[in-house]
Protein backbone atom coordinates (compact mmCIF):
# COMPACT_ATOMS: atom_id res chain seq x y z
CA UNK A 1 0.00 0.00 0.00
CA UNK A 2 1.49 3.68 -1.16
CA UNK A 3 0.08 6.39 0.40
CA UNK A 4 1.46 8.12 -2.97
CA UNK A 5 -1.23 6.05 -5.08
CA UNK A 6 -4.39 6.63 -3.08
CA UNK A 7 -6.36 9.70 -4.55
CA UNK A 8 -6.80 12.57 -1.90
CA UNK A 9 -10.13 12.52 -2.42
CA UNK A 10 -10.77 9.42 -1.12
CA UNK A 11 -8.47 9.70 1.57
CA UNK A 12 -10.62 12.81 2.94
CA UNK A 13 -13.77 10.38 2.86
CA UNK A 14 -12.40 8.13 5.58
CA UNK A 15 -12.76 10.36 8.35
CA UNK A 16 -16.53 10.47 7.80
CA UNK A 17 -16.73 7.45 7.55
CA UNK A 18 -14.50 6.62 10.53
CA UNK A 19 -16.92 8.89 12.61
CA UNK A 20 -20.31 6.95 11.14
CA UNK A 21 -18.82 4.00 12.24
CA UNK A 22 -17.29 4.89 16.03
CA UNK A 23 -21.25 6.26 16.72
CA UNK A 24 -22.47 2.86 15.31
CA UNK A 25 -20.06 1.43 17.52
CA UNK A 26 -21.10 3.30 20.23
CA UNK A 27 -24.97 2.79 20.02
CA UNK A 28 -23.80 -1.01 20.61
CA UNK A 29 -24.25 -1.73 16.81
CA UNK A 30 -21.58 -4.62 15.21
CA UNK A 31 -22.11 -4.92 11.38
CA UNK A 32 -22.80 -2.62 8.61
CA UNK A 33 -23.76 -2.53 4.96
CA UNK A 34 -22.69 -0.05 2.13
CA UNK A 35 -26.51 1.25 1.84
CA UNK A 36 -26.56 1.78 5.80
CA UNK A 37 -23.07 3.88 5.65
CA UNK A 38 -24.08 5.38 2.66
CA UNK A 39 -27.58 6.91 4.08
CA UNK A 40 -25.55 8.18 7.62
CA UNK A 41 -22.86 10.16 5.62
CA UNK A 42 -24.54 10.99 2.55
CA UNK A 43 -22.29 9.29 0.05
CA UNK A 44 -23.48 6.55 -2.24
CA UNK A 45 -23.19 2.56 -1.19
CA UNK A 46 -21.24 2.16 -4.68
CA UNK A 47 -18.41 5.03 -4.05
CA UNK A 48 -18.64 3.63 -0.21
CA UNK A 49 -18.03 0.09 -1.45
CA UNK A 50 -15.59 1.49 -4.04
CA UNK A 51 -13.36 3.48 -1.46
CA UNK A 52 -13.08 0.68 1.03
CA UNK A 53 -12.36 -2.02 -1.48
CA UNK A 54 -8.80 0.14 -2.14
CA UNK A 55 -7.53 -0.88 1.15
CA UNK A 56 -8.34 -4.85 0.82
CA UNK A 57 -11.30 -7.12 0.86
CA UNK A 58 -13.45 -6.03 3.83
CA UNK A 59 -17.14 -7.92 4.27
CA UNK A 60 -18.56 -10.44 2.63
CA UNK A 61 -21.50 -10.68 -0.05
CA UNK A 62 -25.08 -10.78 2.20
CA UNK A 63 -23.40 -10.17 5.66
CA UNK A 64 -21.90 -6.53 5.61
CA UNK A 65 -19.07 -5.07 7.12
CA UNK A 66 -18.16 -5.76 10.48
CA UNK A 67 -18.00 -3.02 12.27
CA UNK A 68 -14.66 -3.19 14.93
CA UNK A 69 -12.91 -4.52 12.01
CA UNK A 70 -13.23 -1.48 9.69
CA UNK A 71 -12.81 0.87 12.56
CA UNK A 72 -9.45 -0.73 13.08
CA UNK A 73 -8.32 -1.20 9.57
CA UNK A 74 -10.07 2.94 9.03
CA UNK A 75 -7.51 4.12 12.49
CA UNK A 76 -4.67 2.04 10.87
CA UNK A 77 -4.73 3.69 7.48
CA UNK A 78 -5.65 6.94 8.75
CA UNK A 79 -2.93 6.46 11.30
CA UNK A 80 -5.01 7.63 14.20
CA UNK A 81 -4.70 4.15 16.15
CA UNK A 82 -1.89 6.11 17.99
CA UNK A 83 -2.42 9.42 19.84
CA UNK A 84 -0.88 12.58 18.32
CA UNK A 85 0.26 15.82 20.16
CA UNK A 86 -1.38 19.24 18.58
CA UNK A 87 -0.40 22.65 19.80
CA UNK A 88 -2.73 25.23 19.15
CA UNK A 89 -1.04 29.01 18.58
CA UNK A 90 -3.35 32.21 18.78
CA UNK A 91 -5.89 31.86 21.94
CA UNK A 92 -8.68 34.25 20.60
CA UNK A 93 -12.10 33.13 20.44
CA UNK A 94 -11.50 30.20 18.39
CA UNK A 95 -8.36 29.12 20.62
CA UNK A 96 -10.57 29.16 23.04
CA UNK A 97 -13.16 27.20 21.72
CA UNK A 98 -10.63 24.33 20.26
CA UNK A 99 -8.58 24.61 23.48
CA UNK A 100 -12.07 23.24 25.42
CA UNK A 101 -12.86 21.34 23.00
CA UNK A 102 -13.92 17.81 23.93
CA UNK A 103 -14.62 16.24 20.58
CA UNK A 104 -10.88 15.32 19.75
CA UNK A 105 -11.29 12.51 23.04
CA UNK A 106 -10.82 9.21 21.09
CA UNK A 107 -10.15 10.44 17.45
CA UNK A 108 -6.60 10.46 17.89
CA UNK A 109 -5.39 13.72 18.95
CA UNK A 110 -4.03 15.45 22.25
CA UNK A 111 -4.00 19.30 22.51
CA UNK A 112 -0.71 19.39 24.29
CA UNK A 113 -0.04 22.95 24.09
CA UNK A 114 -1.69 26.41 23.31
CA UNK A 115 0.80 29.32 22.81
CA UNK A 116 -0.54 33.27 22.29
CA UNK A 117 2.37 36.57 22.21
CA UNK A 118 -0.05 38.72 23.72
CA UNK A 119 1.50 39.37 26.94
CA UNK A 120 -1.57 39.72 28.89
CA UNK A 121 -2.92 36.35 27.67
CA UNK A 122 0.07 34.49 28.44
CA UNK A 123 0.11 32.50 31.77
CA UNK A 124 -3.15 32.88 32.02
CA UNK A 125 -5.51 29.65 32.33
CA UNK A 126 -7.90 28.61 29.52
CA UNK A 127 -9.34 24.99 30.95
CA UNK A 128 -6.43 22.87 31.94
CA UNK A 129 -3.97 25.07 29.84
CA UNK A 130 -1.54 27.55 30.93
CA UNK A 131 -1.24 29.76 27.72
CA UNK A 132 2.67 30.13 26.55
CA UNK A 133 4.93 32.27 25.66
CA UNK A 134 5.37 32.47 21.22
CA UNK A 135 8.79 33.20 22.63
CA UNK A 136 9.27 29.51 23.34
CA UNK A 137 7.07 27.83 20.46
CA UNK A 138 9.71 26.79 18.45
CA UNK A 139 11.96 25.39 21.44
CA UNK A 140 8.84 23.58 23.13
CA UNK A 141 7.80 21.96 19.50
CA UNK A 142 11.23 21.21 18.88
CA UNK A 143 11.55 19.56 22.50
CA UNK A 144 8.67 17.26 22.32
CA UNK A 145 8.97 16.77 18.78
CA UNK A 146 5.08 17.94 17.58
CA UNK A 147 3.88 17.75 14.21
CA UNK A 148 0.69 19.20 14.06
CA UNK A 149 -0.66 22.43 14.96
CA UNK A 150 -4.00 24.52 14.54
CA UNK A 151 -3.61 27.89 13.48
CA UNK A 152 -5.77 30.61 14.84
CA UNK A 153 -3.66 33.63 14.73
CA UNK A 154 -5.27 36.59 12.78
CA UNK A 155 -4.42 36.77 9.16
CA UNK A 156 -1.72 39.27 8.80
CA UNK A 157 0.61 36.98 11.17
CA UNK A 158 -0.85 33.55 9.59
CA UNK A 159 1.94 33.06 7.11
CA UNK A 160 5.00 34.09 9.39
CA UNK A 161 3.90 31.96 12.16
CA UNK A 162 3.02 28.75 10.06
CA UNK A 163 6.55 29.34 8.76
CA UNK A 164 7.97 29.59 12.39
CA UNK A 165 6.22 25.75 12.75
CA UNK A 166 7.31 24.57 10.10
CA UNK A 167 10.70 25.44 11.12
CA UNK A 168 10.22 23.89 14.45
CA UNK A 169 9.56 20.41 13.04
CA UNK A 170 5.59 21.00 12.56
CA UNK A 171 4.22 18.74 9.14
CA UNK A 172 0.12 19.46 9.71
CA UNK A 173 -1.72 22.63 10.37
CA UNK A 174 -5.28 23.20 10.60
CA UNK A 175 -4.98 27.07 9.87
CA UNK A 176 -8.42 29.17 10.73
CA UNK A 177 -7.08 32.20 9.14
CA UNK A 178 -8.80 33.15 6.26
CA UNK A 179 -5.76 33.15 4.00
CA UNK A 180 -4.40 30.37 1.89
CA UNK A 181 -0.96 29.53 3.34
CA UNK A 182 2.11 28.78 1.28
CA UNK A 183 4.15 26.30 2.50
CA UNK A 184 6.86 23.44 1.38
CA UNK A 185 6.47 20.10 -0.25
CA UNK A 186 6.16 17.52 2.73
CA UNK A 187 3.86 20.21 4.58
CA UNK A 188 0.03 19.59 4.79
CA UNK A 189 -2.91 22.93 5.26
CA UNK A 190 -6.23 21.82 5.37
CA UNK A 191 -8.23 25.09 5.97
CA UNK A 192 -11.28 25.79 8.10
CA UNK A 193 -13.16 29.37 7.12
CA UNK A 194 -16.43 29.14 7.47
CA UNK A 195 -17.52 32.22 5.13
CA UNK A 196 -15.68 29.60 2.37
CA UNK A 197 -18.24 27.42 3.39
CA UNK A 198 -20.65 29.06 2.87
CA UNK A 199 -20.19 30.67 -0.40
CA UNK A 200 -19.80 26.94 -1.69
CA UNK A 201 -23.63 26.64 -0.72
CA UNK A 202 -25.19 29.83 -1.41
CA UNK A 203 -24.32 28.98 -5.38
CA UNK A 204 -26.88 26.63 -4.92
CA UNK A 205 -29.57 28.81 -2.94
CA UNK A 206 -32.47 30.58 -5.42
CA UNK B 1 -25.14 28.17 -17.19
CA UNK B 2 -26.56 25.80 -15.09
CA UNK B 3 -25.89 25.29 -11.86
CA UNK B 4 -26.83 21.36 -12.29
CA UNK B 5 -23.39 21.18 -14.89
CA UNK B 6 -20.65 22.58 -13.01
CA UNK B 7 -18.79 19.82 -10.95
CA UNK B 8 -18.88 20.35 -7.44
CA UNK B 9 -15.44 20.36 -7.05
CA UNK B 10 -15.73 23.41 -9.00
CA UNK B 11 -17.93 25.34 -7.09
CA UNK B 12 -15.68 24.05 -3.73
CA UNK B 13 -12.60 25.97 -5.45
CA UNK B 14 -14.28 29.10 -5.88
CA UNK B 15 -14.67 30.57 -2.89
CA UNK B 16 -10.81 30.06 -2.42
CA UNK B 17 -9.97 32.06 -5.58
CA UNK B 18 -12.24 35.15 -4.67
CA UNK B 19 -10.73 34.93 -1.27
CA UNK B 20 -7.23 35.43 -2.46
CA UNK B 21 -8.08 37.86 -5.09
CA UNK B 22 -9.89 40.06 -2.33
CA UNK B 23 -6.18 39.98 -0.86
CA UNK B 24 -4.37 41.22 -3.59
CA UNK B 25 -7.26 43.75 -4.50
CA UNK B 26 -7.39 45.19 -0.87
CA UNK B 27 -3.36 45.52 -1.48
CA UNK B 28 -4.20 47.71 -4.41
CA UNK B 29 -2.58 45.47 -6.54
CA UNK B 30 -5.45 45.46 -10.27
CA UNK B 31 -4.22 42.04 -12.49
CA UNK B 32 -3.28 38.83 -11.90
CA UNK B 33 -2.01 35.79 -14.02
CA UNK B 34 -3.17 32.25 -13.45
CA UNK B 35 0.57 31.45 -12.34
CA UNK B 36 0.34 34.12 -9.52
CA UNK B 37 -3.01 33.21 -8.25
CA UNK B 38 -1.96 29.53 -8.28
CA UNK B 39 0.89 30.32 -5.87
CA UNK B 40 -0.87 31.93 -3.36
CA UNK B 41 -3.95 29.39 -3.34
CA UNK B 42 -1.91 25.93 -4.18
CA UNK B 43 -3.20 24.99 -7.03
CA UNK B 44 -1.82 24.77 -10.69
CA UNK B 45 -2.11 27.40 -12.96
CA UNK B 46 -3.47 25.09 -15.03
CA UNK B 47 -6.61 23.86 -13.23
CA UNK B 48 -6.98 27.74 -12.23
CA UNK B 49 -7.66 28.56 -15.52
CA UNK B 50 -10.11 25.59 -16.88
CA UNK B 51 -12.02 26.02 -13.76
CA UNK B 52 -12.36 30.03 -14.31
CA UNK B 53 -13.31 29.25 -18.06
CA UNK B 54 -15.77 26.91 -16.77
CA UNK B 55 -17.84 30.59 -16.97
CA UNK B 56 -16.93 32.25 -19.89
CA UNK B 57 -14.18 33.98 -21.17
CA UNK B 58 -11.56 35.96 -18.49
CA UNK B 59 -8.14 37.24 -19.05
CA UNK B 60 -6.54 37.56 -22.57
CA UNK B 61 -3.15 35.70 -23.13
CA UNK B 62 0.05 37.85 -21.92
CA UNK B 63 -2.15 40.37 -20.09
CA UNK B 64 -3.97 38.56 -17.24
CA UNK B 65 -7.27 38.86 -15.23
CA UNK B 66 -8.32 42.00 -14.59
CA UNK B 67 -8.78 41.61 -10.28
CA UNK B 68 -11.95 43.50 -10.41
CA UNK B 69 -13.86 41.93 -12.93
CA UNK B 70 -12.71 38.50 -11.72
CA UNK B 71 -14.03 39.76 -8.53
CA UNK B 72 -17.18 41.00 -9.50
CA UNK B 73 -18.28 37.73 -11.87
CA UNK B 74 -17.26 35.17 -9.12
CA UNK B 75 -19.27 37.10 -6.36
CA UNK B 76 -22.22 37.21 -9.11
CA UNK B 77 -21.76 33.07 -9.64
CA UNK B 78 -21.58 32.29 -6.07
CA UNK B 79 -24.48 35.00 -5.31
CA UNK B 80 -22.68 36.98 -2.65
CA UNK B 81 -23.03 39.68 -4.72
CA UNK B 82 -26.10 39.94 -2.31
CA UNK B 83 -25.65 40.13 1.61
CA UNK B 84 -26.99 37.02 3.09
CA UNK B 85 -28.73 36.93 6.77
CA UNK B 86 -27.40 34.19 8.85
CA UNK B 87 -28.66 32.63 11.97
CA UNK B 88 -26.46 31.30 14.77
CA UNK B 89 -28.45 28.22 16.76
CA UNK B 90 -26.26 26.61 19.76
CA UNK B 91 -24.40 29.30 21.91
CA UNK B 92 -21.58 27.59 23.25
CA UNK B 93 -18.08 28.22 22.83
CA UNK B 94 -17.98 28.21 19.13
CA UNK B 95 -21.37 29.82 18.79
CA UNK B 96 -19.96 32.68 21.04
CA UNK B 97 -16.70 32.62 18.99
CA UNK B 98 -18.72 32.65 15.60
CA UNK B 99 -21.13 35.89 16.59
CA UNK B 100 -17.90 37.51 17.18
CA UNK B 101 -16.04 36.62 14.18
CA UNK B 102 -15.51 39.63 12.02
CA UNK B 103 -14.25 37.33 8.96
CA UNK B 104 -18.01 37.54 7.50
CA UNK B 105 -17.81 41.41 6.83
CA UNK B 106 -17.66 42.00 2.81
CA UNK B 107 -18.11 38.51 2.28
CA UNK B 108 -21.84 37.89 1.71
CA UNK B 109 -22.77 37.37 5.43
CA UNK B 110 -24.74 38.60 8.04
CA UNK B 111 -25.31 37.24 11.50
CA UNK B 112 -28.63 38.33 12.07
CA UNK B 113 -29.58 35.91 15.02
CA UNK B 114 -28.46 33.92 17.64
CA UNK B 115 -30.19 30.73 19.62
CA UNK B 116 -29.74 28.66 22.42
CA UNK B 117 -32.70 26.36 24.37
CA UNK B 118 -30.15 27.02 28.00
CA UNK B 119 -32.37 29.72 30.00
CA UNK B 120 -29.63 30.63 31.81
CA UNK B 121 -28.28 32.07 28.21
CA UNK B 122 -31.59 33.08 26.55
CA UNK B 123 -31.72 37.15 26.98
CA UNK B 124 -27.85 37.27 27.71
CA UNK B 125 -25.71 39.54 25.03
CA UNK B 126 -22.94 38.38 23.13
CA UNK B 127 -21.48 40.87 20.77
CA UNK B 128 -23.73 42.61 19.73
CA UNK B 129 -26.60 40.34 19.50
CA UNK B 130 -28.96 39.19 22.50
CA UNK B 131 -29.60 35.72 22.49
CA UNK B 132 -32.69 34.85 22.06
CA UNK B 133 -35.02 31.36 23.06
CA UNK B 134 -35.21 28.52 20.44
CA UNK B 135 -38.85 28.63 21.04
CA UNK B 136 -39.24 31.50 18.77
CA UNK B 137 -36.71 29.83 16.41
CA UNK B 138 -38.86 28.65 13.73
CA UNK B 139 -41.29 31.65 14.10
CA UNK B 140 -38.13 34.20 13.35
CA UNK B 141 -36.63 32.44 10.73
CA UNK B 142 -39.69 32.19 8.91
CA UNK B 143 -40.64 36.09 9.54
CA UNK B 144 -37.40 36.75 8.14
CA UNK B 145 -36.78 34.58 5.17
CA UNK B 146 -33.91 33.29 6.39
CA UNK B 147 -31.74 30.88 4.11
CA UNK B 148 -28.79 29.86 6.15
CA UNK B 149 -28.04 28.59 9.41
CA UNK B 150 -24.62 27.95 11.26
CA UNK B 151 -25.61 24.96 13.75
CA UNK B 152 -23.27 24.87 16.59
CA UNK B 153 -25.52 22.05 19.14
CA UNK B 154 -24.17 19.54 20.48
CA UNK B 155 -24.23 16.44 18.73
CA UNK B 156 -26.73 14.73 19.93
CA UNK B 157 -29.13 17.63 19.72
CA UNK B 158 -28.16 18.19 15.72
CA UNK B 159 -30.42 16.23 14.01
CA UNK B 160 -33.33 17.08 15.51
CA UNK B 161 -32.41 20.87 15.56
CA UNK B 162 -31.43 20.71 11.81
CA UNK B 163 -35.16 19.16 10.78
CA UNK B 164 -36.49 22.12 13.00
CA UNK B 165 -34.62 24.58 10.71
CA UNK B 166 -35.48 23.18 7.00
CA UNK B 167 -39.19 22.91 8.17
CA UNK B 168 -38.23 26.69 8.84
CA UNK B 169 -37.64 27.42 5.48
CA UNK B 170 -33.29 27.22 5.86
CA UNK B 171 -31.56 25.46 2.61
CA UNK B 172 -27.84 25.67 3.85
CA UNK B 173 -26.63 24.44 6.66
CA UNK B 174 -22.94 24.99 7.92
CA UNK B 175 -23.02 21.82 11.11
CA UNK B 176 -20.21 22.60 13.55
CA UNK B 177 -21.56 19.23 15.55
CA UNK B 178 -19.42 16.26 14.80
CA UNK B 179 -21.75 14.06 13.07
CA UNK B 180 -23.19 13.40 9.69
CA UNK B 181 -27.28 15.19 9.00
CA UNK B 182 -29.50 13.66 7.48
CA UNK B 183 -31.41 16.58 4.67
CA UNK B 184 -33.79 15.88 2.42
CA UNK B 185 -33.24 17.14 -1.46
CA UNK B 186 -32.38 20.69 -1.96
CA UNK B 187 -30.80 21.55 1.19
CA UNK B 188 -27.35 21.81 1.37
CA UNK B 189 -24.55 21.11 4.21
CA UNK B 190 -20.97 21.77 4.66
CA UNK B 191 -19.38 19.74 7.74
CA UNK B 192 -16.59 21.79 9.94
CA UNK B 193 -14.93 19.08 12.46
CA UNK B 194 -11.51 19.88 13.48
CA UNK B 195 -10.59 16.17 13.69
CA UNK B 196 -12.05 15.14 10.51
CA UNK B 197 -9.48 17.59 9.12
CA UNK B 198 -6.85 16.80 11.03
CA UNK B 199 -7.32 12.71 10.49
CA UNK B 200 -7.32 14.11 6.49
CA UNK B 201 -3.87 15.55 7.35
CA UNK B 202 -2.12 12.34 9.80
CA UNK B 203 -2.55 9.98 6.85
CA UNK B 204 0.58 11.36 5.00
CA UNK B 205 2.83 11.90 8.34
CA UNK B 206 4.99 9.88 9.71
Amino acid sequence: MNADKIPDIIIGRLPVYLRALQRLSDKGIQTTSSQELGEIVGISAAQIRKDISQFGEFGKQGTGYSIPFLIERLRDILKVHRVWDVVIVGMGDIGHALARYNGFANRGFNIRMVFDNDPNKVGQRVGEFEILDMNVMAEKIKQNKIKIAMLTVPATAAQEVAEQLIKAGVRAILNYAPISLSVPPGVKVQHIDPAIHLQRMTYYLD
